[in-house]
């Protein structure tokens, strides 16, 4: 059995998910599709609009075989750990290759920019850093660095998120010598970001999950960019919990973490550097919600999504001292759910799969494993009582979710 | 100017309270009473009912001249703990005498019994230490080895609450070697906790606040229980913040304290001890309100109170490290409000005062009145959006309130 891996955060999954993931499966001619997907909070430091186990249900019923839970540690990071941790797992349980999207869509564009900047090393660092003299973010500094480099014209579009995404997980697959064979499909019709419906069908998560909060019926408006079982699972989940997850609704907790906290206790916050302490502080007691918090903090330094992540690790309450020094591979393969096909394939393959299947929680004692923990339960705050303290025991309870 | 000193918490001011004042200011033939109030949250470990400001209010528009905040460090605290705190700011402002409402109301028995048990010291030590070892709780070992001493019964009743409370303020006086000269003056007609009104005008705090809470329209219920300032301050109160404060309003953010926290960090609060963090920890993951976690973490070895108090030390985040070794008065004066007879006895004596008069918060830049500034900041969270940072700003803005 051939398995292609999908690094997805389906937030929710629609249509683009749907091409994306037929294309790749007839790229890489496999009968199996594994998606890495992040659990409850995500690359941009968000809450998902519904919990990992409603979007594994969607990824189920839209095609996936096998649903393994990209860790807090790599879900909730910059695109280069992000990378590493997808590709670590993918490479585990055994897929043949990995297919992303990309703005590119042309493969050969990836190991060539590759290539390039190896050549390039020293004057490209030398740009980057004096860049990042200027005040501005890294990823700014790259993006401007990479233009400075003579002919980069010829190369990838460093700027577009998903190429970004893309180079990396080539990165990755080198760095780790893994033998995953590296594919890609071009994005259709949609900019990662646009928050406007571009075509009859494909629309981003960004403009979906816009049109959802603009929107109490939004999941009318949406109908024609999602297919049915994401559709019926978003009105489930409302009717279940009463509302989708959006930074608004853990505000109170983020500004009551801030004010009790002394600077020096934020200091140990995983991404809490450079004085930002006294910033994140003083923005607290002055602001009304999120947004206002968000643009009280924001800085040319940092990018908007580092700092939601930062303010993500303030909810979990992630430390350095849990973070750093940690393995650049994923320790553990959180199995959140299957289909038939996937479960013969786990049956045929698990032997060989060189990290431990985790398929109930209460069995499987490694520490790092309690920063999905943590994240489920903050992420179960926002719901209403005996509801969240439902949400928080499923952590434990919920075996993976099998769809026949 | 003879002064008076009154240790009080008016959660809200009541008939009992007036009365205590009137007959304190007679025994005391004073000039000027001087109240030492508890700010935001209370000796039993609960949010006030409204906020210090108001209650401040309360009192100088029921007699009282001068209100100073019992620090946030003695006000949550155990009654030896509290005492000392309360003595020491009362003997700082020159108070001549202090004066408390007893069940006993008989000054003479509260001398003798301290003397009877300074002779049965060793007897009395050995008893509570073995009711200790049966694991009842500290409160209930002092009472229970009391009644074990021969001729107890002719002493004080020391299972009362307002009795400990004076039996505290007249040992810390000694301790303190203050010059303060105790008075005592009987309770009228309602026990402490007593939940029922008692008699056609006076009933107590507890109550009270049963009243208030179960009935949003409990203001007319205690109208012939509460002075007529009291009751227009609780209405304008409740109109402005659209809500009293209760322990139930706090639930979530204690629940999302405890639930994104290690045991090892729950160790660092204070009077988490014995393993209690896990008692914690495992209680908040299946509890849906305070009253229902308060129930699972009770045990027979700590009172009600004493467990309200650490999830007071949660919300706030009060570590051992900044509570343990400090000195056992207080450090700072801070006041709260005067009328224009305070304010007179305040300009004429404040030269004499043995600790700093702190009316600016800003320009007092002791450490320790952090505490009270972050017990403000979390007393805040539970009222709505714009008026919470209004409360949060307040803190720092608001001068001590003149009541002419």
């Amino acid at each position: 059995m051939r398995a292609v891996g999908l690094i997805v955060e389906y937030n929710p999954f629609h249509n683009g998910h749907a091409h994306h993931l037929k294309a790749s499966k007839e790229a890489a001619k496999a009968d199996v599709v594994i998606a890495v997907m992040s659990g409850n909070f995500l690359q941009r430091g968000e809450p998902a609009l519904v919990s990992k186990w409603y979007r594994t249900r969607m990824a189920l019923l839209n095609g996936v075989d096998i649903v393994i839970e990209l860790p807090y540690r790599f879900a909730v990071q910059k695109a280069e750990t992000f990378a590493n941790g997808a590709v670590s797992i993918l490479d585990a349980v055994g897929c043949e290759s990995l297919c992303f999207g990309s703005e590119s869509g042309d493969l050969s564009a990836f190991y060539q920019t590759i290539d390039f900047l190896e050549g390039q090393q020293t004057r490209f660092d030398d740009h980057i850093k004096r860049f990042i003299d200027t005040g501005v973010s890294y990823p700014k500094a790259v993006s401007l660095s990479f233009r400075q480099l003579p002919d980069s014209e010829r190369y990838l579009d460093l700027a577009k998120p998903n190429n970004i995404l893309g180079f990396q997980y080539i990165k990755a697959i080198n760095q780790q010598k893994s033998s995953i064979k590296a594919l890609t499909v071009p994005r259709k019709n949609a900019d990662y970001h646009d928050e406007n419906f571009a075509s009859e069908t494909i629309a981003s998560a960004t403009s979906i999950r816009k049109a959802i909060f603009s929107n109490e019926d939004g999941k009318s408006e949406i109908d024609q960019y999602v297919p049915e079982p994401t559709n019926q699972l978003l009105q489930q989940y409302l009717h279940e919990n009463q509302a989708f997850h959006q930074w608004e609704n853990y505000w109170s907790f983020l500004q009551f973490r801030l004010i009790h906290s002394s600077p020096e206790e934020l200091r140990e916050i995983y991404e809490v550097e450079e004085g930002l302490e006294h910033r994140l502080l003083s923005a607290a007691l002055v602001s009304n919600n999120f947004q206002e918090f968000m643009k009280k903090i924001k800085t040319k330094r940092y990018t908007w999504t580092r700092l939601q992540r930062l303010c993500v690790h303030i909810l979990t309450n992630t430390k350095k001292a849990e973070m750093d020094g940690n393995s650049e591979k994923a320790s553990y393969l959180r199995l959140l759910g299957m289909t038939t096909i996937g479960k013969a394939y786990l049956n045929k393959r698990k032997k060989e799969f060189s990290l431990p299947l985790v398929s109930k929680l209460s069995s499987f004692k490694e520490k790092e494993i309690l920063l999905d923990v943590k994240a489920a339960r903050v992420y179960s705050l926002v719901i209403p009582n005996q509801l969240k303290n439902e949400m928080i025991k499923q952590e434990y309870k919920q075996p993976p979710i099998l769809v026949e």
